[in-house]
């Protein structure tokens, strides 16, 4: 039966004009209403299942529920039922009642509770997201540690509140951005275990229809899902849930720091990256010479519009006594949405870290802008043991401000300086300005962090 | 031609299963993909239009514009190609061009930028959007202020801190309700005047693609789509959208103040009001005699679920030089959400203000419930004259606590007190604990914010 | 008597460290534990007037609390009451009760109840507060006024994603700073109108112990504090603080836009302008050659950290019955912080808008960066006519490739190409890089913008 | 040497008159400017005595540092050097200068930057805070153990929605709070982990100040300090802080769930359960019979207040290159208010779970009030074997229903029905209104969570 389809724009993730740009095709398949549906058929069998074990349905209503296709429930008359009683499952049990033989359709749905439903259904669609986005956060993390590695040694300037600080290495970038996601990685192991949680507690988390046979169904029907059993029901226990919303919205964070530095480094002035150029990408409907950093955007308005979401997940932990009126339903503006957000985050960093076209030759003329003020640290390190810290900061803070003045070089300007301390010559100070040790410094920090994130790594597949 | 639709579940407000509950169909219209291929279309003619009377474009581009039917184009390719480009406005132009005569083609879009076309849109949205909402508003409205008068004199608890405190009237809680919503109604036509503005900069705001023609043509334009015309272009000044935000968070909010206070109102210990019964409303899949406050549920989800969206959309301020990236885009994903949210949480809010059932004898049983505690601060009155502020509450404090701890009256339990001050007796205290000028002071405020809120409905028609 | 008095540190508004960079001492006078009390000391004095005008108390009364020193108040007795009440004016009442004569003594607070005075104190705070943001928001538009009239005509990039885009002038990119605090400006007065409401309601909001009088009482006890007079009392009608919080936090985001500008405008591969130096501005623990943006730092964290507090006062409009458990007390921590953080950030952008130091020279070699890509949507403007809109943005597009691989001007690729329409050569293509109508442009909307601006500006006054 | 203390209030956590109520005298200590003077003190020492060890410093300068008493500084002369600078690491550097021997000041701060100082500080007091609040919140587990243990067995209502449901017990309804805490205490080990990471990375992460030694030094300096360290500079990877404001936040929903259960129960119609009583907590200032729920108040105000700042801090992740200007600056007002908040919270949670009183009486009566419809679920799933679960549910709907608008008992209602199923009469029926298996399935989920609880709470110590 094909059941009327809308297209939809409340979120432009549901849109058909903005979907494709904002989300990606399998996280789409996870949450739209059909595997929803097929989740709780799911779950409505494993509960069979295992109370079948215990004696307390019949043996053939898990299979028999297996065998509905879930393409076959009318999803508009399902979506009036629910307008009514105020959550889907109502109105699905119903349909399920319809049509199960009546030996069997007084044992299905049995103890259970809407919510019981309806929250481990949304803990399958969480786990197959997670999945989805441990994949390709891993894609993503392999794609940034081959542009850590390549770009080792690739001099680039070092940038602090928008001013060149110090040199770094483009490799050393890529590891920082490596490694934020490394740490997201690390959490994911914990989190999976707190959050992807089977849920079954009866109408007020007891199981009471159950008799004492409660904690043994609830053990096999979790077993049967693959999730954790909780030691009593999380109807108005949702830490889980928020954790999960904080770690997508942080894992959206992580590709925020990466996109944002992107965005930056490809700007005309900076020039030192592009992202890669696919024919039509980033367009103007007025500038035929643009090429507007797509990814970038894309992921950096995930990351902001991922807060709002996982906030709201935090906020209905206050959840009322055994079930809430409110706090329960704000919940489902934010699961399907934040991994929406997530899975179109990461395949446009995907894009970037597979990629990203780096531009070593511009960086060089980047570094060479300032005529040495990047080194204006080392050249007061070579100063401090003369005259004392403090001094040396003052004399080199002097000269830095000729050079930004009247241009030339910090070299020149400190070599003309009369108050350099005894035995301080320009040769002494050349030092300062060899890159090398920056660049070695960096590297040296690039492979510690490709084997630390080698381990991060592991955690996600 | 048929376009392929997806059934969507992103968001629950797209979501076959959930949309009934959670918004309406009325506003699924407005914001749906055609509708702002629509909006598009609409914009574009007025830009033509605005352009043919200054000379910068042939005069029938506007009516050929107008003649295209939104529902001919393919959604999904322009999803593909809004994929590529970051922005729909970029297939939708060309798609366009592929359809418009040679001669009219070379002025489509002339002068224009894509946020131009995107922002308008949206304001097109948005002004049918709060058109809605101002209608159900004023619905809500006058059903509160037809509660509010009918129960101006009924007796009910006033209650603080979840405690009796003294008494009301219900029709006072509704009036309460009522200029909650009446702070919103005044603050709407501030909103309208700054929110439904017309964007026309070109690519960076200064219109430079129409000469000196630039500014005529803007009010011109505004001036055909009946908006306002900016002072320059609001392509990274977006207080405006900030500010439409914020209002339908609070709106939601107003409305949650009022759902919280029914939901707690007809918990099963206080049982003053009971939702108005729908049958199948509020069931349960296992608890028979269940029937839950679906409103309240579906209110107080909407006011929670629309802070992230409105936080966004402040935070969307920061964008960057003369287009954001990612700043923009994250904008996406708050205004047709929020309008979503707030106008499901008003079709209940209608139903609540229209169909409450209200239970007066139940409300007196709860007034008797504390043995006229709630008459506690009157009965301090009367003593204070007599033995000072601070002794009167002293006094009366330690005879509610006997109260409270052994049951009885308070008047009984004062009236016993060896320490009354000289001339007060049972008599003379008696008087704290009539009902009456509770009552009428109730009733004044009543009488007060209908006058009020009077005026304030007056400005959403 | 001189109370003890602490460094805090919870807030770094607050604290002695960073309370300098991050607020004004002018904010913090208002906001400060004494000037809290000095509030609630008014607001009592003002009821008592309010009260003695209507024989509801003795004509002393108003003038005995007037005459008591705030400072004579010990702080930290009355914090150890609060911790025990739950709010601070218990404690408070108490302490004054003891300070009263008998016979004016049973008359203080007489049918108020303790949100009244606190709601209202905290009415008199967000005034001063407003009124110090409305003087500083008008100087740092006078400033940014003067910006744009002085570079009116100061070509510059404009740039979208970051991009460069096409010229705008610096004046144009200061006016749309300006006309973005005009936004805010503009809705002052309808802030001011439903903010400054005075709060005086009773233990339930209905006056009962003040007998009829109740809203003559209110009306005068309004008048003489020169605030409005609600229809009924505001104890759970919270949208005008969540309005006051929301205005606070779009003031914090327009003032963020300019920050986040300016930021990257002075970052070192842009260079088109720099924070005002004062000496030590800026610097580095390690690098002598520093001069970071510290104004819009401070600025940037303000917007980032005003969206909390803002959401926190409409999250808080879920307030329940007569009188919340947790949600006004919520809102105590906004208000003051969010005048804070505004406060800090209006100040470091008059700093800005009164001592930017631009570059003029500099974006001249900016504009010069790319060969003319500035110009493509001018050069396709020109060839739209004679080969249709989107053959003309393929040639441009195709061209701009090539500058953009190969180097060179764009004047030169497009002169070059064999697929020219006719009539078209390098003459008529000249045309397109003159940047005088694009500068033009600007400058028109500079003018528009200064004479709007000019009127917004009046309403701060 | 005294430096001039303020009572500030833009916090109420900072507050003289609200501070007592809202967070600890030990929460305080740790946050307190002085504290953070002393904080960063002693990471220069560590950062001092692992260079040493590696032949970068003098051996005795980080015996010189560690012996500056934190108290000598002047606070306010440190604070205007913040304003200048924009980080308090920058007047703190030179004030040390100015202190040591010019043979040791040369090697003060060698290789670091501000922000290595400020993050490494704040972790240190991070790690404080943690203690704290482990400890706290392990007595509060403590107590909620002891509460679960002695009601497990105490019948009393549950509630969905707000309405009666089926029973509980109180001993479950504590054990759910329990566990509810308990998911946070299981996933404090791995935040520490993440989260308590020494900051050593120098003006661009790269250490490249101190040579082929920067690892070691790292890894020396994050050993003194009993912290981890880092594969790299997480100056731009703030998923540790995030995660922690994220952790602190969900700690206050988890004590806002028991927070909202308790005020609820409390209130005066349900009467279930009273906070532990303190002469003269919870008065009020005008109704003299008050006891408001203050502790509740209390957690429930921190549990929204702890939203905005723990957001704040993952927007901050996405941070700009080597340093932020904004992202950085804006974490600064939350870690400390969240651990402010969360102590406070804590501390009431504790005075609930060590002193709540319970009246299992006022419970029964609350149980009977509904004539048996709290037994509905269990009458049906009775009849369900013998007519099926749909027809069984419509039976027992309809005699609820005649119970509620008519009274009697539900038992009563279904015996008397006509269409009862073969077989069912009232004596089977009968068997759906003895408690003792609701009790019972509560109490074996009691069991189970004190058992899982245990488990968790052992990770707190």
């Amino acid at each position: 039966m094909q059941t009327k389809r809308w297209t939809m724009a409340f979120s432009p993730l549901d849109s058909g004009l903005t979907g494709p740009l904002f989300t990606t095709a399998a996280m789409r398949d996870v949450f739209e209403d059909r595997a929803y549906v097929a989740a709780m058929l799911q779950v409505e069998a494993a509960l069979a299942q295992a109370e079948a074990e215990h004696g307390l349905a019949p043996a053939g209503l898990a299979e028999a529920i297996r065998s509905i296709d879930p393409g076959s429930l009318d999803i508009a008359q399902l979506g009036q039922g629910t307008a009514l009683a105020g959550v889907a499952v109502v109105p699905f049990v119903k349909a399920m009642q319809g049509r199960l033989p009546p030996a069997l359709e007084s044992a299905f749905h049995r103890g259970a509770t809407t919510q019981d439903i309806a929250d481990t259904a949304l803990v399958l669609q969480l786990r197959a997201a997670l999945d989805l986005i441990a994949d390709d956060l891993a894609a993503v993390m392999d794609g940034l540690a081959r542009l850590a590695a390549a770009h080792r040694d690739t001099p680039c300037a070092g940038r602090t509140y928008g001013q060149h600080a110090a040199p770094v290495t483009f490799g050393f970038k890529a590891a920082v951005w490596l490694v934020g996601l490394a740490d997201l990685a690390d959490a994911l192991p914990g989190l999976r275990e707190r959050a992807l949680v089977a849920s079954l507690g009866g109408p007020v988390g007891t199981l009471a229809g159950l008799g004492s046979a409660g904690p043994a169904v609830l053990e096999a029907y979790a077993g049967t899902l693959g999730l954790a059993a909780p030691p009593l029901a999380w109807h108005t226990r949702r830490a889980g849930m928020a954790e999960a919303g904080a770690w997508l919205a942080r894992l959206a964070g992580a590709l925020g720091k990466m996109a944002g530095d992107v965005a930056f480094l490809c700007s005309t002035e900076v020039g030192e990256v592009s992202e890669p150029h696919v024919p039509g990408r980033g367009g103007s409907s007025a500038m035929p010479h643009k090429r507007n950093p797509v990814s970038s955007t894309v992921i950096l308005a995930a990351a902001q519009a991922a807060l709002g979401p996982a906030s709201a997940l935090t906020a209905a932990m206050v959840a009322a006594q055994e079930r809430s009126a409110g706090a329960w339903h704000a919940e489902w503006h934010a699961i399907p949405t934040l991994c929406g957000l997530v899975a179109g985050a990461l395949a446009e960093a995907r894009c970037l870290a597979e990629g990203l076209v780096v531009h070593p030759a511009r960086m060089q003329v980047v570094l060479d802008m300032t005529g040495g003020l990047l080194f204006a640290d080392q050249a007061a390190a070579i100063l401090a043991p003369r005259c004392g810290r403090a001094a040396a900061h003052a004399l080199v803070e002097a000269a830095a401000g000729m050079v930004r003045d009247r241009g030339g070089t910090l070299l020149d300007a400190l070599a003309d300086r009369p108050d350099l301390p005894a035995g301080v010559d320009r040769a002494v100070l050349a030092a300062a300005f060899d890159p090398t040790p920056a660049v070695a410094a960096a590297a040296t920090f690039v492979d510690r962090a490709l084997v630390s994130a080698g381990r991060s790594r592991s955690s996600l597949s």
